[in-house]
């Protein structure tokens, strides 16, 4: 059986470029950018008034009590206007362009109206150059804004809109089939015999893949050797990726590894060193390519894999750096076994610091644990941990939610 | 002018309940329980075993060298069989029932099978009752799974498919209407004239909200007072809430408080002492209960009092505990204003520990420096920081990521 740390670079190994392609704006968000976002122009695009107030042109005489008559208004959204002389103002909106020969804006507040509304007198001190934000002072035209390989979230969404793509190029998501295997499973909205139990995993993965934005497509194969060929067969064909859950275990009707092989899918390897999810099979077809992630049955085991495996293999697949981390584990803990422990647990963040706390649990069919858990902790085979060290984590939630 | 602490309770006193809906369980993936998911039978639902191999009836001959005669298979899903004497077992499969008169599962790594292939010797210890995963030993029947309130996800959307909830009560979003304001705005796909700009607060609030699972509806007004209450009515008659940006500063055409007041939207505070998002005008219409937030144009206003302001709200609204946690800011800071100052930071963990620092920008119109930010640090009125000191913190992405 080889080792957590083989199993996980053989795994890395097959990550695959699926390429690229264009979507709207607005179903941008989460998406992985295939492109260089460059500012179409100068970012502000024009010297921008930053104040409701006044401009003029600054001279010596621009001091308290300096009466300037009103020339004109100028809005947002409306074209440059030109100051004239040096005894005018312009009353100037923010978001404004600030007008031809003007060079300082006053906002309403340092300044008093005339009776009559014709003039502002400066009640206060002015700074030459003030309240105004210069073309080209966040970014000048050309400059770049977004690399590849950002993941798009609403800033970098406000970002695309500004400089006019309304259409992104983005990495293409593979293509996800999801497969239940056993004939112990029933749908969710059937009544389950004593015997039989409803689908969960392909619920979670579903939900899981979800976060990713992928919509993948659902199947359920029964434990016959012939018709588990045909049907995987078809999907094969179909798709980038299959996550199958159940059936590669020692049990008589665990098909799967064999009707693999019967389809030209070669092994990567089947078992590896670690608890839970151990029986994990891995392989990719010889023509299509087709990855096949196939997962012990239990949830737990389903869950933690895809954390563990699936989810590295899909941000290097996107071009997405997604460095880990650790936490403090608050208990001493010796791992006695040969194998990797990843150990469920939960977080907080107490003081600035990321604190595991191990959550209970009867075994790897313990389905309500998972909902428990924020992710695992790692213990690698043989380690002793101190109460409070550090340990590498594998996050199954965001922190902080 | 009120402070932040004051504006943020009289926004939180506008937190609103709007009921429940059935939404099916494929869609339920984020939203907030509002029912308690009960386990509907016992889990798992009968004596599973654990392990591919035979069951057997435990008794003082259960030792080493015992030879076991097979007298049946049980797969998973299949019904329960009977074991008749101690001197035979029944081959059982992981999942599957253990047989009515057996009690302990031996796995097949520990035995050996006859050359006829009728029997199985043992070939290790045997403990009474090992490998069976018991009914009723995760949850028995009734038993509460998952508390009102909880964040559906995909380990809960797992547990919600195993107990048959194809249909799940969840707390009903609110109608979202995003509005957009200034005639220097125009569409992402059009090109701006010279003194024009292109709309990307809409696109971050959607992008903000589409998180949030809410998809809301989109507008755009013209800087015109009569236009504007006309539009407004509209939007009042149909939405729960309405997130504004823009029109809400001190210049010419800012009519959005005056068109508020016209169609009776009761003020509850305009401007707070806060920097960014300082002209922050927030209120209530009196019959229909619309909430405005009415946040300032400029992209990093309407960003930091969206998370805030509003993320609180939601929470509240939808019954979510989210606590806030503070973290480390990696250099000293001196706040001489009276103003609570929200400043810009990405976060870091290291040794476990969440590091923040600080972004630069060029100001509140900064949209390019918002894509850095993991949050906001908030800074008290004439607060003085240690180094490395740990201050309240507004995340504005998920940590870790």
């Amino acid at each position: 059986m080889i080792s957590f740390e083989t199993a996980f670079q053989k795994v890395m190994a097959f990550a695959t470029d699926y390429g690229t392609e264009l979507v709207p704006l607005k179903n941008a968000s989460g998406r992985v950018l295939a492109e260089i976002i460059a500012a179409d122009r100068d970012f502000p695009p024009f010297d921008r008034s930053t104040k409701d107030g006044i401009a003029i042109k600054f001279t010596s005489h621009t001091i308290s009590n300096r009466v300037y008559s009103i020339a004109g208004l100028a809005q947002a959204g409306s074209p440059q206007q030109e100051l004239l002389d040096t005894g005018s103002c312009i009353e100037v909106m923010t978001g404004a362009m600030v007008p031809k020969g003007a060079d300082t804006v006053i906002m309403y507040e340092h300044l008093s109206k005339s009776e009559d509304g014709r003039s502002f007198t400066l009640e206060q001190e002015v700074k030459k150059g003030q309240n105004i934000h210069y073309q080209g002072s966040d970014t000048g035209e050309g400059e770049s804004l977004l690399p590849t390989g950002t993941v798009l979230g609403p800033a970098e969404i406000g970002v695309l809109a500004s400089v006019g793509k309304s259409m992104v190029l983005v990495k293409k998501l593979p293509r996800i089939a999801v497969i239940s295997t056993g004939n112990e499973l029933v749908d969710v909205d059937q009544t389950p015999r004593p015997y039989q139990i409803r689908k969960s995993n392909v619920h979670s993965l579903q939900a899981l893949l979800g976060k990713e934005h992928v919509v993948a497509d659902e199947f359920h194969f029964q434990d016959s050797l012939e018709k588990l060929k045909q049907e995987l067969q078809s999907v094969l064909d179909n798709y980038d990726v299959v996550l199958l859950s159940g059936g590669v275990s020692k049990g008589k009707f665990d098909f799967l590894p064999e009707a693999f092989e019967a389809l030209g899918v070669t092994k990567a390897f089947h078992k590896v060193l670690q608890r839970p999810g151990k029986p994990f099979w891995f392989g990719r077809h010889n023509t299509s390519n087709t990855v096949l992630f196939s997962f012990p049955g239990n949830p737990v085991s389903t869950y933690a894999n895809y954390h563990i495996y699936f989810i590295p293999w899909l941000n290097k697949t996107l071009g997405v750096h997604a460095p880990g981390f650790d936490v403090f584990l608050d208990e001493a803990l010796a791992n006695t076994t040969d194998l990797t422990l990843f150990i469920g647990v939960s977080t907080n963040l107490e003081n600035g610091k990321l604190i595991a706390q191990r959550i209970s649990t009867t075994g790897s069919g313990d389905l309500l644990a998972l909902a428990k858990y924020d992710g695992f902790v790692k213990i690698y085979p043989g380690q002793k941990i101190e109460k409070n060290a550090l340990v590498p984590f594998v996050p199954t939630k965001p922190l902080g939610e």
